[in-house]
């Protein structure tokens, strides 16, 4: 199947390169220094990152190598994971995303991206996980608006309801953002997770205005067939089945003007050599979503 | 994980062994006859059926060996498979539909299950397919009234959106059968593919009445990790994390009074013994869904 470029080309739904944002997970084996350089390199002008690779590189570093390579940062992945039934681990979970909250702030991201967790270990009440998930955004909503820092609910796919995030439509997590201001709260739009749904053009409108709780946008294609993990199915944009031309279309016409991420977690590509993979992302990214 | 039996418990959403129903790929490996004498020994009053089967044994042989064993057959699996982009393709595809059909009302099955198609070969337009499912219900209603036959669409869990079903959430099947006559298309639930889903409370609410669009309810257990094959994820009841209390509550509110099948494509359970496995469909049936 090849790149389906007639959908892009239309003038609504042209994203240029200068929005492109490169999110480290795509490398996953370079270092933050090395993804930062390897933007440069490759004229990304933006960065998704990874807590696991701040931490490695330091906080205050990281945030000095994001600012002196000139990379915009456009989220930090993640936050979420409060499906906790025990105290302890409750306690625990939302101490670890004040931290995420104080490190998104430090690094100037867009937006904390939250995976909210799934069932709560041992229990099948998808209402209970839901409500923990709602109370727990509650209550790290005055800490996000005290640092400056947005919360973008992601959606997940619904094949990860069980495991990684009871939250599995945009209109759920849409939901869920509008009960919280909008300077604290909004969502994500992956497009792995959510190209399937029949409401997404109009949910993205939803999510979109007149509160702006789009918060960002990232990218990948869904390939058949999928691998044995399920995570793992993302392929470049053009080599699977995802239409990007509606859904890029649906996030234009509400006005959302951020970056937008390539995120594709994949072992081949992370077999690839990185400039490679760069290349490979900036020259599908101009194809599929610039109408180049 | 233990089976969460105090959900189910509640006399609401208690459903009698006298409702189950044995899908004949719960133990695929037996032929149609040795399926029938199974239930028969078991005491399951029901059996779904597959086309495959049934044209291994003969239509007129099928549909005497049910009768004679005194099952009632709750469906036959399956139609669909529409989405179909030549001409030649979409005639065949309609013709065995209509064979489908014809075979449903000699079985005298409670439904035809539609799985309708996933995205049309060589394209990624999910309008396209949709409206291709959509058109081809149409075609099929008249001979679906003249047998007196009920299509059944089955929504498939959104991660078979690409190759298997573009039909993907409960609201989406509700929404295109209400297109059409109650008396020839309606909605099958089955819990593997829809648990997930925020709206599935309102939406069975919205397929049971006042229209009577619900015309299947199917069971099995969602496992966790998924295997390499998704289609095959499926465990008895109680093995997995489906928090079958609220959905059979919700099945049970709107009137619902059809049979039950456990359906459980499951290669475990398929290399069991046939004996064993339906003793086992019963017991956890019983537990799980009738209260005990």
């Amino acid at each position: 199947m090849t790149a389906n470029r007639g959908i892009a080309a239309t003038s609504a739904s042209v994203i240029g390169l200068d929005r492109l944002s490169l999110n480290q997970a795509t490398v996953k084996h370079l270092s933050l220094r090395h993804t930062a350089t390897l933007c440069v390199r490759h004229d990304i002008p933006a960065i998704g990152l990874w807590r696991d690779r701040v931490a490695e590189t330091g906080l205050a570093a990281a945030a000095a190598a994001v600012r002196a390579a000139g990379l915009h940062v456009s989220s930090l992945c993640r936050g979420g994971f409060v499906t906790q039934a025990d105290p302890g681990g409750r306690r625990a979970a939302l101490a670890d995303n004040r931290a995420a909250i104080a490190e998104a702030a430090e690094l100037g991201a867009d937006a904390l991206v939250l995976v909210c967790g799934g069932l709560v270990p041992g229990q099948r009440d998808l209402g209970v996980a839901r409500r923990m998930v709602a109370d727990a955004i509650g209550e790290l909503v005055p800490e996000a608006q005290r640092l400056g820092v947005r919360l973008g609910i992601e959606p997940l796919h619904p094949m990860f309801c069980a495991d990684r995030s009871v939250i599995s439509t945009l209109g759920e997590a849409t939901d869920l953002a509008l009960r919280f201001p909008a300077d604290a709260v909004g969502v994500v739009v992956d497009t792995y997770h959510v190209w399937w749904d029949a409401r997404l053009s109009d949910e993205i409108a939803r999510a979109g205005s007149p509160g702006r709780r789009l918060v960002g946008y990232q990218v990948c294609d869904w390939l058949l067939p999928l691998p044995q993990d399920t995570l793992f199915g993302r392929g470049h944009l053009g080599d699977g089945v995802i239409d990007f031309g509606p859904i890029s279309a649906s996030v234009a016409a509400v006005g959302y003007d951020g970056y937008v991420e390539v995120e594709i977690f994949n072992q081949e590509i992370w077999d690839a050599p990185a400039d490679q993979t760069a290349a490979k992302v900036r020259e599908r990214f101009a194809a599929v979503l610039g109408g180049g």
